[in-house]
């Protein structure tokens, strides 16, 4: 049981260096909330610089939490020695997104030898519910741990 | 003459609205260098804030360069009362980018009544050249302009 | 109830039009089996015509199903006297495809009044289970039923 | 010289095999023109087996020359004991194809040690001129040749 515990905290870690290494990512405040086998749970706060230009929730931050789900979901999926790097999503918007918090779950579909494929959803919180808002497909390729 | 010189420089500003009016965007950098019918030239100057983990320009700053370009063509191919709205995108990442300066350009594949096709490369200025780092095939619908 | 049935046998109908109307469909083979508000079911039994050069299912078997699916999926989403056609879709394909039966779901994410957002998954049937071999993510936009 | 067209012709020869080997794409009718170093053009002649329900080309028809020509493109960028596998892609459809040809062309934009990214444009030639019609963007991987 310890040994299980440990090395779900240390698949935590790994997951969790991929939202804090980024400067770019650091300064958006996604955090990392759960991570199980191959997959993730992240949300993030909204404040005014996450903006458009109509009040909603900029894109751009609702692609970096989706594609940062994939990546952390992917990660999640690989061994200890292995990194992933992202080499290319599509991402649907579904949605304006208006709520003030925004969460999003990544999946891995499918973890080969040299390509993760994964996917992930964004929910915007708002009128005391949850709406999908986005739906992104990525694919990723395995890399030696640096 | 006159009058063409004016309906140019009304696009421009119709176009620049997409890269100001986002809280998001302006604090990127972003900049919008020329617009024609149909397509857009962007460019920014790479900061210590736009670094992923490894000193490359992070993904997100990619994608937010060749997105905006995308919806810049777009918006540089439909009329002075009608707005466009980023529906998806693909994007795949070619190579990491190095340079201290990005550049993008837009291309208007097909602008049909509703819906605006467009695709976007992003470059790395970087030893003495640019290198294609990324990708853009991205699909806009067209709205009435509020 | 009488009514509900006949709601639901109509919608089975306009979804099922899809399937059989196109020359290039109705030759491959593809049924469909289950509709209900906003997805469909559909399957396939391969034969030799459907291999590609190692005898696997050919991946352009795979997205043909992955596509209609989604297809069939906005038309259960939308009105009688609306119709749907395709933008644009993605799809990764995440396994070869070894069975003498392949089944795909799709679903629709997001049915507004112009575009609807669309996702297929495509299983390969083998080895007593089945496996998920390919994941589509689908862009279509609604025009008036002809 | 004479190595130089000799290399040519083993390229053309590699990249045939793509469209020859697939029972499902033989008997579609796509021709393979030219082929260059990362590049090739494709063609087919469209019969009506190709239509879809309102009489133009069936958009799986469209996909499947587009898939293909990245694919050989693919081919055509790596050594001769190298293969590709088409891991995903996105295709954007532009407008209905009403031409009696059909050609495209597919052209590398980033050929990795082991992903290829490429893309194609696909024509309908109609009314004198030729319209582009669809707009694939697809990754492949590098593995050994059987």
């Amino acid at each position: 049981m310890a040994k299980v515990e440990s090395q779900s905290r240390q698949r935590f870690r790994r997951v969790e260096k991929i939202f804090t290494d980024a400067v770019f990512i650091a300064h958006l405040g996604i955090k990392l909330d759960k991570v199980g086998k191959g997959w993730c749970e992240t949300s993030l706060d909204v404040s005014g610089a996450h903006a458009q230009q109509h009040g909603f929730v900029h894109a751009g931050v609702l692609t970096t939490l989706a594609d940062h789900s994939c990546g952390g979901a992917a990660k999640a999926a690989v061994g200890a020695k292995e990194d992933v790097i992202t080499v290319e999503f599509k991402i649907n918007f579904l949605r304006p997104a208006r709520g003030q918090r925004l969460s999003a779950r990544g999946q891995t579909l499918r973890a080969g030898k040299n390509v993760v494929v994964t996917e992930s959803e964004v929910y915007s919180h708002e009128g005391g519910g949850k709406l999908l808002v986005a739906k992104c497909l990525s694919t990723l390729v395995v890399i030696p741990q640096r």
